[in-house]
């Protein structure tokens, strides 16, 4: 497969990873708004200005949620119709509304969450990565579905829509947790129980991703509003029983 | 040391695993107000009455701290001063109170704190457990934490008042993140994350615990009034700052 060149757009901390991981089967080109030096760089993958990046096979976009529409229109000039595109995001609802929009008419487009970052992403369990398929023919999103199964992904086909739903309550509310039990600044102790090692663990990894990246997972994905209702209604639910006992 | 007799007085959860890990090393009785028969109890442990349980060298309560008090009154005609007491309830000041109160002047009383379960319980981990010294020689103190130290546990060595003010921000807070999410209904899903699986598994362990022992952990320690409030405001903090976006 080495002769498909693959272009990352954006190289943040997911940008960085997903690079190195294309690297190791595809020629690979990042580029990103901010600038890059070789040094930040891994060494097998080449530094390309933005015009140049759109010229590959296919094109992976790993820029923050709330800036893709904006990447999306301003990259505009540069476009160009035989490349495959992904988007990259935790959202997919918004992000494939975007694509649609604002990419070639007719362009293959595949909208992708692999659910993992830089401190859950690891070789030896077999991680979840959603794909929707937008507009790309059977044939192209096939290939890449069987590539990234070859690369010990657990694959999971659904609809934007599906994904959103699902990640509201399962990812959305473990950075919410996160958040809110980093702002009590809480700190490990010698007595720390499994479970609060657990706990300790949650807030580290989903507070080493940007404080943007929570945000955009709460407001661009349409079904976050319920999901903190709801977990604000059982946390007012446990809180008034406990102080409604006046012994407490 | 098997010829040292150690009582188990209370056969719940926590009681069971007890008495299974002390009779590696000692001949050990149980007991329980709610009967026990032959085919519950471990083969290795000896079924007495009320009486009988507190004849022995050394005796652990291992019952509801909701129902602790007043097992210390209702036995008073069967304590003897010759036994070691211990207590391993999940917060120390007022157990240690009422010990102090109710137990023969001049007991050698040891409060303790093993931090584990049925359900986190392990020998590959080196598990914390505090013991606070409220009356024993420090010839018995030392004993029992040299043979703990011997069964591979971590002895932390504290007032009950720093435990229950550390513990309140640990465990306390665990369990309260557990029933919060418990009562949300959760489940796993086809893409969770690995940071969800950890918010599941707490949720597993926090709820296997009985009821009972949440509400005791929120109204018999003195810092988890403030503990909640703290979490509470940090709660409304994120809550509101999402909330206040419109666009959200």
């Amino acid at each position: 497969m080495k002769n498909k060149v693959v272009s990352v757009y954006g190289y943040g901390r997911f940008g960085k990873l997903w690079a190195g991981l294309l690297a190791k089967d595809f020629i690979v080109k990042v580029y990103s708004r901010r600038g890059l030096t070789k040094n930040e760089v891994e060494y097998c993958v080449n530094i390309v200005d933005e015009k140049e990046i759109f010229n590959c096979d296919a094109l992976f976009f790993c820029v923050a949620i709330s800036s893709f529409e904006e990447v999306l229109i301003q990259s505009k000039p540069f476009h160009n119709k035989k490349t495959v595109y992904f988007d990259t995001c935790s959202v997919k609802v918004e992000p494939a509304k975007w694509m649609k929009k604002n990419l070639p008419d007719k362009s293959q487009v595949i909208a992708t969450h692999p659910m993992f970052g830089p401190d859950s992403y690891n070789l030896k369990e077999k991680l979840p990565m959603v794909m929707c398929n937008i507009s790309a023919n059977s044939k192209e999103f096939d290939f890449w579905v069987q590539y990234f199964l070859s690369r010990n992904l657990d694959i999971e086909i659904m609809t934007p829509d599906k994904h959103d739903e699902s990640a509201a309550y399962s990812q959305g509310i473990t950075h919410y947790i996160g958040r809110v039990l980093s702002d009590l600044n809480l700190s490990p102790t010698i007595i720390d129980t499994l479970g609060y090692k657990k706990l300790m663990e949650i807030i580290e990894q989903t507070c080493n991703d940007s404080w943007q990246l929570f945000v955009d997972l709460q407001k661009y994905n349409p079904y976050t509003r319920k999901m903190r209702t709801d977990l604000h209604q059982s946390i007012e639910k446990i809180y008034t029983y406990l102080n409604a006992d006046n012994k407490i």
